[in-house]
């Protein structure tokens, strides 16, 4: 069996998709399918998905069956969310884009529990979002000394994620989920980070619309 | 000079991060880079920003003095955002979730301009939204024959997003940022797709935190 760590980045960022389409077919009844299917409904190709499912561990598709949806499942529940445990994440920036995300960690679904919010703006200080009261940023370190949150979601303008990460890094975040410009991998490679670049992301879509016709 | 439509969808998404830093040198009066300097301040290699670089049109940097940052920026710019007239995009969900990325339409350095929103709630149909007037779904059709936007922003769930995409796309739109969990580009080949699937992009930074140690 392949080690799930020794999975390459794309494969880890086609995973949840896998996961959420098993997932719709588990719920519609469908028990087992073969890669070409998965691959047709998914947009890919039946090569890759059995590639990707040989990297997550013990799969086996039968011939003429095809996979167990179920045992995908359990797999990559496994490798997605752990024993179950969540993740305790803090959000830094409690803005309109926070305010938005905050959610994503919030919800059942994705592995994660925020245990608090942060923001340096006497606007924003004292209100709560998503239950929870926003501190001062300036608590940060009595905070993560008692509660060792393991995630920071940066939802802070550039500057302020240059400023933060360093403290978040030595206060022992092991994980962001980074949607400021700046590209905290480089003077932090050890922790792991996954960006969202909204005005990349447009900037791209852009490219295409304009270069591709 | 190879045709930037050419380009691979990789190496689209990495334009946009070449341009923020190349920017960021211009405005610290930098004129010139070597691709070994670039490569070290991005995280990434000189070779994959040479081969980049190739892809993108005729750059050349010189040895010993490296790329010019304008150049480079002009051709950027030229790819990126065309003659500089802006991509018309309408909102279609205007949650918690479409306020914060509508920014990201009405802000001036991405290249599109925000023409309409579109909502399906009485809670929101009226309101504004970035200084637009938040109109109901069923004046999607009379808008868009009148208006001819090309980008459609999806801020709703998968079942909106399933049930409304057709009809932007027999529309006319070109072109979706996609937030919904629906993948839109499996029944419409033809259309251009962002996908911003924030709920994955989660669950794969929780795969590598959970497995890579």
């Amino acid at each position: 069996m392949t080690t799930p760590s020794k999975a390459s980045l794309p494969v880890i960022k086609r995973l949840p998709k896998y996961y959420r389409y098993l997932k719709g077919l588990q719920e519609t009844g469908i028990t087992s399918i073969s890669s070409r299917e998965l691959a047709a409904q998914m947009g890919t190709t039946a090569s890759q998905v059995r590639q990707d499912f040989n990297c997550i561990g013990d799969v086996n598709g039968r011939q003429g069956i095809g996979y167990s949806v179920e045992n995908l499942l359990t797999i990559l529940e496994s490798l997605l969310f752990g024993n179950g445990e969540r993740l305790p994440a803090i959000l830094i920036g409690c803005g309109r884009l926070g305010k938005a995300v905050s959610r994503f960690i919030t919800t059942n679904t994705n592995g994660y529990t925020l245990i608090a919010a942060f923001d340096s703006s006497p606007d924003e200080v004292g209100k709560t979002i998503s239950g929870i009261q926003i501190r001062h940023i300036d608590e940060l370190e009595d905070f993560c000394s008692e509660h060792h949150p393991q995630v920071a979601v940066l939802c802070v303008p550039r500057e302020g994620a240059e400023q933060v990460s360093g403290r978040l890094v030595n206060l022992g975040i092991e994980g962001f989920w980074n949607f400021s410009h700046y590209d905290l991998s480089v003077p932090y490679p050890n922790v792991i980070v996954e960006n969202v670049h909204l005005g990349d992301s447009l900037m791209s879509l852009g490219f295409r619309l304009r270069n591709q016709d």
